[in-house]
């Protein structure tokens, strides 16, 4: 993806973006339900690159699959390219694994820019230590097998109610995880950049014991010639 | 798929093929949450023919996707082979619908055999009259965009946390549905059909007040060889 | 109400009506998860009158609260105009009845057009049998008392997870119901009047054996032709 | 139990009842999310006796098991006294039944006055058109073992969220069911069947054109010297 | 508030005060479902000032309306009283935020309490930061228009399932929120400080190896006398 | 139980036992919905000592039962075995707790293990700062009395809709919680340490760069042969 798309991207939130799709007729971006197992790491930013689990039916997942090399869980991790978000389409259900430990590290290895499930992943504590981003709905210990069976590589999917294309640029922070259709992506993380320097001014008014009202939005001719006065100053 | 198989199929029921399955380590083939819109029907068989929904995203979901003849929810349903029977993806949500009246009826006019979705139908009451037989969660006015997109015809998917194969032979009831994988139909139907005619003569036993211990399951010797003649009386 | 808008809504379904409100951008005026206690009846149509319930306190709410005639849910039944629909937000809690029997034979014998909660009615077979319209989530026998207060009357609510404001116009038929805002609505019923007519002719093409494919939506010349005939010839 | 009270009870509504253990300060006696699988049939009145399900570990629940006479399920038909209702605590787990159709015969053919699950029942459409009381939260294919192990009887249990123990009396109507604690039986009975005659008396009151202010409850004089009037001409 | 009761109620617990309000009939005060953003701050303690969410309409909630400086959200925030707790009624769903880090800021400039929604708050990791007691569902990035109007100020709300009354007051520690009617604040905040007391020396005995049998609660009269003993030791 | 067994439990993750688990059959051994109060500690591990809860009915829960030595909660808390894990059915319904920190803090000075609940606990805050294992759904202030009853101890039950036998050893790590049945316990634990080796030089071949494929599982038969080197050289 564009760098500088993904350098202003790694500098906003969650939050902004959502609000920027919003304005665009986007209510439906931020996938519900998930959380980074790690909150103090930087954003994550990539495009989407997706697997589909369906139900898993017993006879068709014992243990032997994963000696396929052509498993489709096992080809995601290798084939997921550098730089990209691997999105899990886990059908919201947490109570087996999405993934665990050493295929995250593989992941992390490999270059890719964290992966996000709408269950959960096992090996959690070890996950949350990487220094990878990972997004999931809560630890789940039982694996994948028990009731995941991996089916597709790089189709449309859901996650968390949300629709991810393949090429969606992914954002996640601290709160969670935001999808980006791919054609919008660098005027959404502009948008969303002016944004984020509007409210951090915001934010400095408030704490000096500035009303919000005329402010934010700043309807008040006075909130924007001090905004501009005040970005001129920090050179934003 | 095999005429006898279809005929031993239309005479038994949901709660009979589940156990047959069961007894095969096959413990989730019930379609969890739907029911059928006309509970009076005959049985409906037919393999499956597969249909999968992802959220819609508002941009890519205006009315005017239905003007597009490759659109693949009209596909399916023109698509969906005669005999079959349509089961839709709709990851479980309700809160719009899966489909409609008139697309039911040209599923019903082009012999296809039923519908299921494990989200909702619209137009339900009109659905209920036909000479069809549907299944969902729930009634569900909204039109599908809402919420629905419709991306891929013929895959394997899940329907109520049941995988369903492309193929797989699908039996509703008054009660619900049960999938049954392609490869083992036809034995499943025997046993079912042998099960069947063994549970009528405990039936018949237990209104005429016989106790279930040594009879269901024939643990006494009296038991089977009761059965055995009255299963030559009735030339069953 | 306008009484032809009234009428026009008296004919057609709420899956109609959220279409022509789809296309105004309003994706969300379905009540979730409420369907009629007797789906056998004609249209319910009216303006919102509403009731607000709140978590009830216990030391707040014993059976002798219905001694004040100034209570509320009691005025709430008394004040209701005729041919409104008395719209309840009971928070989506089946656990304890909205209303019962004996208030229900009071918005009728007072011509009261209908009543709708997002939780469960008590004495639900004696309502089933009136002469009147009424929604629900489920049956729900103990008193109101024991979860809901009734505390605000002709406010803006939601109810089902829709918002419902005071004079909105309120359809339910054997689906569900729909709301829809007040300013439009005489707009809105002719709309769908207009789509029920197309769907009419559609259905009759189809269960002739004719494909969707060009006829639903009309893509074809010859579907917008042959509807504008059959139209003149049936006189609508 | 006492002929008398179960007379009584098989005249009042789960409304009633639930009214009348309020006001003695138990408000969580109706079992929630249940209904009767057949609406059209009498009250269901008896004593509980009770069955308990835990979750099945699949190596203890192979289809064998029911070979032995002593399994918890088969005993708790078996031994269910004529007369009582038998309640199962299938932990509101619906994916699996808790009993099926020629169970249910049995119990009928035994006596029993009811069974409830707040799970559910296979063969489910069988059990509708049987002379037997039976409510359930949804129609479940699945043979018990694939999630249920009956591990106890007559012990206290929960079901649908309520307590029930040994020997409460349980009472059914077509709006669910309620659970009344066995020591307070007959006075429940008594206010309940009291309570009955004046609804009547309101209800006659309302559709004849009369405000429920002052009647409902009948806080005004000519309320309660008008019921006592109408009570003598009845004689009730 | 009084300032004496507040100090109490700074150093009780959530469920000390929960049993403190059981004793008086009070079963459901603890809102269900939220937890503090920090932990780690003391206790939040604060009269209730409410602000009622109901669900968004798509044509009543373009970003625009926040330019009006009447818009409920923002006098909310302006006018929640120094020492309050703003208390949020946002249906329990959190897909869309009920407010987000500026308005929090504000708040806590303001020399406001804390606040408290039963859905979530945006830049959820900013206001973790913040000196401020906030308490939430769960994080939430979509703007709140998404899902939520802001429609009533210091009206009786519902909030995580319990009744909040403007004035009731909030106490919330590090496990959740508790709601002491406004009348027996006093009262409750006595009887929870001097059951602290007790439960502090039972703490103690409990780890210098005493059974809880006798002592918790105190039936035998060594635990009283020693407590007694132990109290006047300590001087509380 | 045996010692050896324990050690090798206290340094396997219940990811690795659960898949150990699948093998054998067993998919449905982990408790879902639970985590650790206090995610830092140590594996808990134990033999299960059960206490059942049913619903509360109010005029059998005063909170003057607690007067009784002989209340099965206290009961369980004074007999649960050293070296034992209390494992609590609160039917997956934390509204209110399940125990509270002056129990927790006599279960440790007593040598207990550890504590599970699929409900909540109170004081949580204490409680994770103890030197004890615990395990919830998450913080709930009111009284155990508000919702449930202890009936029962040592009986079978479910905890997380997991079948839990008086005997069998929980293992719970930073994860959650699975539940081994006794009988294999030994045999379990060490095919658990075997793979945890194997897993320990997967991980450390994967940060070295190496892939998936053939590695895990190791169908190359390099991939067995540098296991073996690498096992020997580390003396494992």
């Amino acid at each position: 993806m564009n760098p500088q798309t993904r350098a202003l991207l790694m500098q906003v939130s969650a939050a902004t973006l959502c609000t920027v799709l919003f304005k665009r007729g986007l209510r439906n971006q931020f996938i519900q339900g998930v959380h980074p197992l790690n909150p103090a790491r930087p954003n994550m930013v990539g495009p989407a690159f997706t697997l589909r689990y369906m139900p898993a039916r017993e006879d068709l997942n014992p243990i032997s699959v994963f000696n396929d090399h052509g498993h489709p869980q096992r080809q995601a991790v290798e084939r997921c390219p550098e730089g990209a978000v691997l999105v899990m389409d886990s059908r919201k259900d947490a109570r087996a694994a999405s993934a665990g430990g050493i295929l995250m590290c593989r992941l992390m290895q490999r270059g890719v820019a964290g992966a996000v499930t709408d269950g959960g992943f096992r090996d959690s504590p070890d996950i949350a230590r990487l220094d990878f981003c990972a997004y999931h709905q809560r630890p789940s210990a039982p694996t994948n097998l028990t009731l995941h069976q991996a089916i597709d590589i790089d189709v449309p999917i859901g996650c968390g109610d949300v629709a991810v294309w393949p090429g969606d640029i992914v954002v996640g922070d601290a709160e969670g995880v935001v999808v980006i259709p791919a054609a919008s992506a660098e005027e959404v993380a502009r948008e969303a950049h002016e944004m984020t320097v509007f409210e951090d001014f915001v934010q400095e008014q408030v704490l000096a014991g500035r009303s919000i009202l005329g402010l934010y939005p700043p309807t008040e001719e006075r909130s924007r010639t001090d905004f501009a006065a005040w970005r001129q100053a920090r050179g934003r």
